[in-house]
């Protein structure tokens, strides 16, 4: 993270820290102990751990590394939510996570209470350094507030009953945009990364220059009618589409359709959201596709994803804080939009796979301690997502934002925008 | 099952019906929404999953079936809340029991509720064939009440926390026993399987002959002060004394001490119990081995497993509702008992592995209908255990009840009581 | 074993061991080093392994231990060609056999030479210990000719161009049989088990009594075409007539007809055999089954499997010798036999599954040492086949002989006597 | 592939072609049939497939597809022998092709000599495609030369026996190099991929520009020695050094250091060859390591992998065919190599791990047809190496050539050089 927190009025950082507490929180508020307690697959965590785990990482790194004399709020949470930091020992086994019942959902808000206050008071008096944690807390803490919408959903999917998280009216359908616009992107030496000021992730650096080839950005992303005429056109059967891993992927899972898709007839489809299960709406950006569907859909379009320095040198032209981001807690979902002419929902709706892998930057090193664990450790295997999606809480993201999942990853909202080269 | 159950008074098999109901809930009470939710691993289940199974059971097969116009309470419950009956369609698959927070446990107390009154409301006018399908389905709520103890054990020992379901004070421990002593069996042609009156299971009967060798059963159960030197003598590491199976089931599990014990010293055990972590008492029966741990500890004691004719012509002069069995919701354990001269601790404490294969008896016939689904196709690959443990609620078993488990499954009250060629 | 061998005239036993050793070389003459060296799956060896391990066993019992003075041939073999006896010290992994090109087959016979060569000239002079183990060695190979013969069967069945061990014309098909007869069996005390004199494992005693309830056996095997009729009725999806363990086991693994049956068209099976691929032999009786078929199958049929006290008492008016069983090498497959007033087909053509679980009999003991690994550490989870098959070498059987697999397994000649209670 | 081979004279094309098929039988000369037909694991092939598998190629592509009239060898190997051609059809499962013991080796050597004939008989009149079509078929063949070699030590290796592939001597050991220098790359525009003239595989174009940031690259490859000091240091046990998923393999593989590398004691090494069991040479090129390993290699010397274009800018200076390649058949092996001036060892010896992800260059497109699955499609997941190593046959390797690997593999000869930023 850059130093950029340090700078900050302690008074602004309170107040996000407070706001971004409070989401969480609200996010959490439809669940039952039992809701937040069930892990749905190793990948997700129960809602509760998220809660837990978020609280945990202000509590260690902030009020045990920074205040002088802070105790524990219980010393055997660290054990229970810590995630991946080898350096602060050993840990609850990741898989594991849905057997905490106990502490119950209530002893958990008792404990974020309670580091809240710890941290407000002790705000004002905290180093640079300590704030600058704090801040890295709340990016921190917003990330798990999208993978809890996530893995609620999959959460609420693992149960049969298919239950809503939220009960909403939908609106209106909007109208199917017409044939995607190809917009010209730049070509020859750019620069992306991180500049600052402002907050970034230590692998959104060094900012560099990187080397643009002629190439053409989709002005839009993907809709769910165009992904049904993938479908029904044999796509998800023709292993000429597919990467051998993916095609190996569609086999092995015998994946048919986007995740949370279910056939009600031969070509009617609906789809499970937070909001319960609904008839697919056709304009709405495609989402909970792997890397693999995406990358299969663009070869079938006659096209390809975009490369991570395409995208973020394009996006830099946009409002990071724009689209259709997280703003309240309810039951986000990807909506439709209409064509334009310049590329448009950069950010929001779903994240973008690309075609790069996740790789450290030239010159890239790893923040000093445990939370130099938080990023480079995961450059192998994955590749990059940009932009931003419905659960993303506004603010978080950033032209050079890095998100990373593996090729065969859907649970997030994750999309196609299409790319080509002129 | 026998048609005992229609010869008896309806007023009687109501207070039965009523009682276990109520038992059921009583053993749940200590439990959170979340408790009743988690389920440890395949084997076991959620208690609100048992709460609901066996109210889908009368609600299935007394009110559905033999009660004109009963509606389902929530016809979506059929399909979560079937275990394993093929003959009533689709359900939900076994290792997913875990998935669900909805309904909440309140739901399903409700649900308990409405069932329970309308058994109580249509009993009286219940035809026979009804009424045994009530008994059947107390018998089957009381073992269900065993795994929900055993499932709430395995529930919160997969929490790192450890934490205790009830709390209570330990008495004072007993005095280790002496010597084994050896009670000479009958010999030559006896009789077992049940004989009525009263109810037992298909898999009880027919009644019929069996030939006994010369042989003789151990007064007593097998202590954990015994077994700690049977691991102190390497038991766990001499090929020698282990069937193949479980040679190799040691290996790749990693076995070296019965289920929940864990290791404070080189030689100093603790026990995870229903009332948390304490020490091991030595005088109390060993439990929690499985058969190819008892099966071990018996070649290298020099005697074998008792076979199961010869287990239950020696219980027949026993009170099968005496020692250490379950009569109110608590935190049962196996306890001490002093050495006497005829075989004791036959009922109560821990099921006993017996040295013969779960298989039909001369003339076995399943009963019609789902129901002939309850016994018989589990006769394959599986141990007979005997007894009683001090789960099981009393009333509950009787010398001709046959338990069954596969030989690597510990994580019920099972024990060791050994046996010897004459 | 018995001390028969003791007895033994050494000029018997040096031509029963020439021959013996003998016959196995013939049974892979058709083989080339590759073909010797493949290991199919797990549970078979290739046919040099069979080769090698039964003379690492005459070494290893009779020349190490009996024969002052005597080198191992290659002292790395040890390592390589022990089975599974936890006494011999560590030994390469069962499922790897397959990696072991070197040493070559014709390395294998020059070894198999040496020893016979040895074993010749120090017959003469051996203890009756030392007898006994030669005599031990000859069954044990004679179980290893067997193995080798289902073994390659597996082997070349794994290669798709499905060659042919050895070709033969096949004779005309036999008329298929009419109805099963039904042959009562006696009721009351019997006597089973090994009496001597002759040899036996150390599993086929003690002789001893049993009990014996009101039953008839049928009077020839389960046919192939029998089988058919099971298959067009639906037998391999319906659940009603499977045990639990046995449905999973179809379902896991899709098991819709015997093992090398394959599909010609709707109704049309052939299958595989060790002269290749043909038409089924209605009137041939069904092999390669498993437990969980034979069980589903005598279910289907309103019967049941025989209990192996029922089998070997009505087999002891039969001539163990006598029937469709192995007398040189070449491609042995089941035959048909005609209806007959007498139980028949009781040994040869295929072994017959039992009802009963694999457990010792009252006051089995091992064998001392490594040879008593032999039979009892494999006694759980199996259950016992009598009888003998076409691949038995002959005279290797006997009314007491306990042949023992797991309930899926059909890769033997297994197939189905039915028997029902009266 | 390029043009390239339609120009080149068809005399030429035909001593390639009979010089690389050539090297194919004397690279398995050692084989017996039996070596030959192993598979050690799934990502391996026996020799023997090798041996058909690059017949196949020829047969299919060039005399089926365009020599009339030709009629297949045998039209059953095309499914025994097809690698991954989805447009070709079906095929034999690949982790099942060590069951093939038919056809023998001698049927295979049969079958290349039949195509060889062919091929040399049609070669004079056929077009400048097919022409291509065999260009690429010597170079698919070069690809499975050096794959017949790692997988031949794989098979060796899966022998307890340790057999050597060749027997020769070994020279003397050379002096451990001094400390490694750093020679500086280039920086700014560079351009990268096959310029042509000459055979190029589709991945290795088209040509473009790449930006490179101010680096350094290490003088020669990391050792043995310096391997053993990073061992020493607790390299395999500091989670600090490892990406998170080789972490994971780490433990779950139990690794601790090179593959083919066996402890003799606290500290001595010794490593199988094709020459069998040696002592380590520690001036040799580490090899046998993953790209896990590489990475965490790097960081523990505070250094990096170099990516694709810093090494392929900087070895364009270089003799692709020179330094340490395969010639002729034998237990080739990487070398020690005193330090120099410029970068050295960049062929031969092993090939170097890149920080780089395999994906599609700028402007990528696949070749048309079947043979268009040759590369594209296993663009996800993989690192890419560059260089030769001591396996690869001299002149198959160039500056623009693309090897690639899952970061877990490591049976080929697989090494490490060092880069850093500047």
């Amino acid at each position: 993270m850059t130093t950029a927190g340090a700078q900050r009025l302690s008074t602004t950082l309170a107040d996000d820290f407070a706001g971004t507490r409070a989401l969480s929180c609200a996010i959490a508020a439809q669940l039952s102990d039992a809701d937040a307690t069930v892990q749905p697959m190793p990948d997700a965590s129960p809602a509760k751990w998220h809660l837990a785990h978020t609280t945990w990482f202000f509590e260690t790194f902030v009020l045990r590394d920074h205040v002088a004399g802070h105790a524990p709020f219980d010393p055997r949470f660290a054990f229970l939510f810590n995630s991946y930091y080898e350096a602060e020992g050993a840990r609850h086994a990741r898989d594991r996570r849905g057997m905490l019942s106990r502490p119950s959902l209530s002893d958990i808000l008792d404990w974020r209470a309670h580091v809240d206050a710890a941290i407000a008071s002790a705000l004002p008096d905290l180093s640079p350094a300590a704030r600058d944690l704090i801040e890295l807390g709340i990016h921190h803490e917003q990330q798990h507030q999208e993978l809890m919408l996530t893995d609620m959903l999959a959460t609420f999917h693992a149960n049969p009953l298919l239950p809503a998280v939220w009960d909403h009216p939908r609106p209106t359908p909007a109208p199917v945009p017409g044939a995607i616009g190809w917009i010209e992107g730049i070509e020859g030496i750019a620069t992306i990364g991180h500049a600052g000021p402002g907050f970034a992730f230590d692998c959104e650096g060094p900012r560099h220059t990187v080397l643009l080839h002629p190439h053409a950005l989709a002005d839009r992303l993907v809709t769910n009618a165009e992904w049904q005429a993938f479908i029904a056109d044999g796509g998800y059967r023709d292993a000429a589409l597919w990467l051998s891993d993916g095609w190996a992927w569609v086999k092995r899972e015998a994946v048919e359709a986007p995740l949370y898709w279910q056939r009600e007839g031969a070509a009617d489809w609906r789809a499970f959201a937070l909001d319960g299960l609904h008839p697919l709406h056709p304009a709405a950006p495609v989402t909970h596709v792997s890397f693999y569907e995406a990358d299969a859909y663009a070869r079938w379009a006659g096209a390809r994803l975009p490369t991570e320095a395409e995208w973020e040198v394009a996006a830099q032209a946009h409002d990071p804080a724009g689209g259709n981001q997280l703003d309240t807690a309810g039951p986000v979902r990807p909506r439709a939009a209409a064509r334009s002419s310049s590329p448009h929902q950069m950010f929001g709706d779903v994240w973008q796979w690309t075609g790069s892998a996740y790789l450290p930057y030239p010159g890239f090193t790893p923040a000093e301690g445990a939370v130099g664990e938080y990023n480079g450790k995961f450059m192998s295997g994955q590749a990059v997502l940009k932009g931003a999606s419905c659960a993303t809480p506004r603010g978080h993201s950033r032209a050079s934002y890095r998100n990373f999942f593996y090729p065969h990853q859907r649970w997030q909202f994750t999309g196609v925008r299409l790319a080509k080269d002129l």
